[in-house]
Order: structure tokens, then C-alpha cells, then sequence
């Protein structure tokens, strides 16, 4: 038997399980999981085994066969039909297809960080973007944010700061609407303001957009990439929520020499993104079942958001606070003089609810008071009864704090 | 417009296309290709269109839904039930699924190696096992084979040296069955001695046992790991070749430990291989699908590599010299006087027939003089016409140098 540690590479050190995934190794059957980011699969386009079938029987020679690293031309061009409607022009070699968003985050950090690095993101922001980003050890620097967004004059500081610290900015991080994990989508306003800054400064900015596609109280958003005319934003979305996640298939728009880099990494990483995944996305695009789903989609959590709000305001202390997402999965919720991470055992464990605990949102891991709940896989049931125990655990941590 | 370069961190500059995707852009249809890598499509398995189907329509709420980073435990059992046919034994904790074999190359890499770390290697060896670790810029040291595999005393000396020089050895990497890109099978002595040498100097082994599965001549060669009394083997295969490449699915056994470190580096990179991926393989396994398909598998194969071999007996000049596998997917040829790479554009060009040059195989690309045959892809008719090609072109180069 060999002693694994002295075998480990320095950068194996960094790495940390998330907490989503420690979480979920207590979750037993009797507890409601507002933790997860899953959606409803109910979702699930029913037409997805036929799709599955038809693909394999008279297009298997290539659907099954090792493909382009760029991934399937075919799949490109409906996604250049697709990303149309949201004011986004690409070429087939302006995209590169990926196995799932997360891989996209990787390989934009691969590509680009080196230790010391400065990435700026949102704060909070994505843990699992946090996650792939660290493994390359940049400098991550969290800008906050107000109900429209990240705060301009802080973003503007921190670049003037790394600036004449004489660190190099690689990218700022942005998943401008219904942010994950606060649901907070950045206003118009602040997306020029955000798209003026990167062009004055010289800067690249990473929108990462997997929730557009379920906005519930029609106000439309632009992408930023609709907004951007010096090609300075790197896109990426997902069809993990408008089709499935369990195909893991993604897509990154950008700069063509990027995208050539990216490839080239990808080459190294997994050769390329499954064929048939990319032959279901694919087909489900061509014959519109996408764009027919989305509504329905739109309509479930719609509901789902609704009761959860509802939920939060029936049950909830007035020590508690939270965000009104305009659509996405999830409400960010917080509590004064509560450190969410502390109470997530008991809630677990005595009032068998589960949800993220905030601090592993912030790059720095400094903020203990919020939490991250989810809307879209629960039912409308889980969720009022989720709700009503975690306002439980809430009241019982509370106490005991003496607040 | 950005200017990318200054965007792009030191590892990228490492980074390098390989020259099978660079010929790949040249191959146009009047082109016979020999330097491919891929299957017979005419072996994917008929009945994996009604897998897919039956498996989304019946259990589409867990194979469409996000997953396990370390796979799905069914798929698990069904491997390991398949592995201890190979004398194999693992628990479910000892197994990661990957997206492909690729993955699990670059995982290894990336949770084990620091720039300057010695990687030791076959000389030659796969070119894309090259490519993922030294995306981590290791020194990787190439050991000459003989007919019977690595040439264990020169093996000997090069990790007495390395560890002389205070250089520390990550891991071995072998493909000790059908090697890519050679053929080579190392015999079972040289497996024992290997297995030995290993122990003596406290070594990890990475074995990469994708070919085992087709042996054509009735020659069996157990894997190291079914020979790992230490647990120092980290053991990897692939659905690739036994189901199909499209569905990217491989994956590792090992010490439970490394199989954690794995774990936690890939959630980081793809959260998980596609779960309806992983469902198609567990299928594939569960009805028999892959037991009754490899004894066709074989026999076209075999088929195939006796026309390669007949081929080249027939029409290359005496210059010429070729291994001659028990299985898998390759022959090596080698040219005395011919610098493969340099004769690679007149013979697609004008002799309308394509290889990979040798020199992508060797770590240091030292040796001009070999290229890999594939004889899985084309048609007999194609290995035929394309070794009479092949021949034309390297009496046409030997001609030219005044060979």
C-alpha cells in the first residue's frame, strides 16, 4: 500500500470538495432538499427517447464514432439560430461545444490563469466557478453587489487597485441573470455601464448564462454578448436546464483565437464532448422541441418560485431577508447574527430541511449569513414544508444565539 | 478586438494541436486513411438505439439528471463484475467513471504532477497520454521497448538516475497490451518484473488497458492490476472500443485514496461523465450486449490486421520493417533513411494516403523514422490499396534521399 499524500501534486493540495456535495451525503430520504441546483424533471422533453433512438439507428456511424474536438457543425449551426433570437451573431468557429458549463469554466481558467492572476467575480458567485477557477490559484476578487447587480464603482476601484498593484487582470465573471446564487439579474443600465468599463480598462469578461431561458415576469434581458462590439465577451450557456444535465452538453461563444485555445485544451482533456449527446441536442433543436418546451418549463417554476416566496413571507422571522428572482432556480435568503454553515447540521438533522449555506459562495469564504434555497426541484408541498421547518430552525438558532 | 495573447496563462503556451488532428484537416475524400484511431463503425452494437430509448423512457428522472461525480453506482457493479473476468478485483469505491479514457489521463496527471516531476513512459507511447500530462510540464522519461515490451534494465537505470538526480517519479505509464502506437504485448515475464521493479522503488503504475478486450491469436495477457498484490496499479479502460466512442465513457481503478484525490480534481472540470452515457454502457453490460459483440469484434479485426500485415509483405520494399500485434487497433511501421513526417504531405498529396508520423509518439520527438498504421477503420479493400500506396510513396521518398 502506497502513501498516497507524498504522490499528490502541489495544486491537489488546493482542491476542496464542495459543499453541495458534503451536504448531500446526509440527506436521507425524510429530509426536503432545498440544497440541490437539479431541475424538476418533469422538464424533461418526453420526446428525448425517440430522439435517442432515431439518432442512434440512422445517424450511429457518426453519433456514436469519435467527433471534432470543436464539436458537431450541425449542432453549431442550430445554436447559431438559436442564440439569434437574444441578439447573439457567431460562427461555427466563434463556438466550441463542451461537456457541460463546468467544463467551459475550466478550460476558460486553464487557458488563461496563472497563479497570482486576478479573476474578478460577482460576490457571491457560483461555487463551482469559484471551484474550477482556484485549481489554476488566481487572486479572486469579489465585487459586491445591489439589487441591480454588481456595484460599478466597486468594480472600477478593484481594477484601479489591481492595476497599480501590478497584477494582471485575466477576466471578470459575471452571470449577469438570475445570478446563482442570489437570483439577482442585473439591470440594463448596469450591463452598459459593466460593458464600458471592460472596454476602457481592456478587459475580458466571462458571462456565464444558464437561466435566461426562464425569465417568469416577461421583463427581457440582453445577454451582454448581444452588447458586444469590441468581442470581449466570453459566452457560455448550457442545455442542462433546457434539455437535461445528464447529457452534459455546453457551449462557449468568443474570440475565434480563444476559442482555437480552448480547443486545444479540450483536445487534452476529454478529446471531445459526447457525440450522441451533441446528436440529441442537436435533433431536439432541429425539430423544435426546445422552443416548444420552454414555456411549459417557464410555467412550472413560475409556480414554484411564487410558492416559495409566498412561503418565505408566511413563515419566515423578521430577522430574515431575501431576494425576489425574476426567474432561474434559486432565492438567496439571509439572517442576521446566524452563521448558516453552523446551523445546517441541526436544520438537517433535527428538522430534516437542507439547504447550501452561503459562505461557500464568497471567494473568501468571509460572509456566514445567507443561504442558497432551490425552487426548481422540490414541489410546491416540499417547498411550503421546507420552508416552514427551515423557519423553524431558523427561530431555534436564533434563540439560542440570544437574538 | 482583444489582443489574446497577453490574455493567456504560461501553461498554454505549452500547449500543442497534435499532428493526427493537423492531418486530419488535409484528409479529403480521395484520400485512404491509415491514421486514424477509430473503430469499424459496422461493430457498434445494433441494440443501442433501443437501450437509449428504453433507458430515457424508463429511467430518464436519474439517466437525464445530474449525477455522482464518481459515477453511477450500477454501472459500477456491472464493471466490476466484467473486470473479474481479468482477474480484477475493485469495490465501488476503488472506481471513478471518466469522460473517456482522456480524462482519466489528464485527471492522473493533474492530481499528481508538479512542473519538473519525472513521468516515465514506453518509447514510443500514446501521443495524447503525452499531451495530457504534459499539460502539467513533467519530465517525462521514455524507456526503450524490445518485442516483449519496456526494457526493464533500462528501466532500472533510468529511475536509479532520477532518483540520484533528486528528481521525484510520479508514476510509470504503460499500455502493456496491443501498445498505441507499436502493437506491442508485454510478455507476462516482463509484467512480473515490472510489477517487481515497482515494489523495489515504491512506484505508482499507471496501466492503460484499452485493446485487451480484442486479441486475435488466442495469447492471453493478464493486466498488471490483476498482478497488483500492493495496490499500485491505477487501472484504465474505455467504452470506446467495445461499445463506442461517441458515448465517452471510460474508467479507473485504484487505491481508494487516489480514486478520492480523482473524484474531487474532476468535479471541479466536468461535475460528472453523462449519466445517460453512463446508463447506455450499464445497459450494454446488464443484457450481455458487450460479452456477445467482442467475438465479432475480433473476428473483423483479425480480418483486418492479416491484410494489414499480408499488405505489407507484399508491397513494401525491403527498407520497410512492421510489428506484428496480437490485437488491438495499430502496426508500427519504420523506414531506415525516411523522415516520416517530411514524406507525410507528398503522400497525401500525391499518393492519396495518410498515417501518423512517428515522431508525436516519442517524448522527446527524437526518432523520424516510424509511422502508425490503423487497420480498424478502413474497409480490407482500403488496407490493401492503401499499403500499395503507402509503398509507392516510401519508394518515391527512399529514391529521393538516395536510400
Amino acid at each position: 500500500m502506497m502513501e498516497v499524500k507524498s504522490l499528490l501534486s502541489e495544486r491537489t493540495q488546493f482542491m476542496k470538495a464542495s459543499d453541495i456535495r458534503e451536504l448531500l451525503k446526509w440527506v436521507t430520504e425524510d429530509v426536503i432538499s432545498l440544497g440541490g441546483g437539479m431541475p424538476d424533471p418533469s422538464t424533461f422533453p418526453k420526446e428525448l427517447a425517440d430522439i435517442a433512438r432515431d439518432v442512434i439507428a440512422t445517424k450511429g456511424s457518426s453519433a456514436l464514432q469519435y467527433g471534432k474536438t470543436e464539436g458537431v457543425d450541425e449542432l453549431k449551426d442550430e445554436l447559431i439560430r438559436f442564440m439569434a433570437k437574444d441578439g447573439i451573431k457567431a460562427d461555427r468557429d466563434e463556438i466550441i461545444i463542451t461537456t457541460g458549463s463546468q467544463e467551459a469554466l475550466d478550460l476558460v481558467g486553464r487557458i488563461t490563469i496563472d497563479a497570482g492572476n486576478v479573476v474578478i467575480t460577482e460576490r457571491p458567485t457560483y461555487l463551482a466557478a469559484l471551484q474550477a477557477f482556484k485549481a489554476y490559484r488566481p487572486n479572486i476578487v469579489g465585487i459586491d453587489m445591489d439589487s441591480e447587480g454588481m456595484v460599478m464603482d466597486k468594480l472600477e476601484e478593484a481594477v484601479k487597485k489591481s492595476i497599480s498593484d501590478g497584477r494582471r487582470i485575466k477576466f471578470i465573471y459575471v452571470i449577469p441573470t438570475c445570478q446563482n446564487p442570489t437570483g439577482i439579474s442585473m439591470s440594463i443600465d448596469r450591463r452598459k455601464h459593466l460593458m464600458e468599463l471592460a472596454s476602457k480598462y481592456d478587459l475580458l469578461i466571462v458571462e456565464d448564462n444558464p437561466y435566461s431561458y426562464f425569465l417568469f415576469d416577461g421583463i427581457y434581458v440582453p445577454p451582454l454578448k448581444s452588447m458586444d462590439y469590441e468581442n470581449r465577451v466570453v459566452y457560455m450557456s448550457t442545455f442542462s436546464k433546457i434539455i437535461a444535465p445528464g447529457i452534459r452538453v455546453g457551449w462557449v461563444v468568443g474570440n475565434r483565437e480563444l476559442i482555437r485555445w480552448i480547443a486545444m485544451a479540450k483536445q487534452a482533456v476529454d478529446l471531445h464532448t459526447s457525440t450522441l449527446s451533441q446528436y440529441i441536442a442537436l435533433e431536439a433543436l432541429r425539430r423544435g422541441i426546445i422552443e416548444r418546451n420552454l414555456p411549459r418549463i417557464r410555467e412550472v417554476y413560475k409556480v414554484k418560485r411564487d410558492a416559495m416566496l409566498d412561503a418565505l413571507a408566511k413563515y419566515m422571522p423578521e430577522q430574515v431577508t431575501w431576494t425576489r428572482p425574476i426567474g432561474g432556480m434559486f432565492v438567496w435568503a439571509s439572517v442576521n447574527g446566524v452563521r448558516t454553515e453552523d446551523m445546517l447540521p441541526v436544520a438537517v438533522s433535527k428538522y430534516k430541511v437542507a439547504y447550501v449555506p452561503g459562505k461557500s459562495f464568497y471567494p473568501a469564504e468571509d460572509v456566514h449569513t445567507s443561504m442558497r434555497l432551490n425552487f426548481t426541484y422540490p414541489s410546491v408541498d416540499m417547498i411550503y414544508e421546507g420552508i416552514r421547518r427551515l423557519s423553524n430552525a431558523i427561530r431555534d438558532e436564533l434563540k439560542r444565539s440570544g437574538n
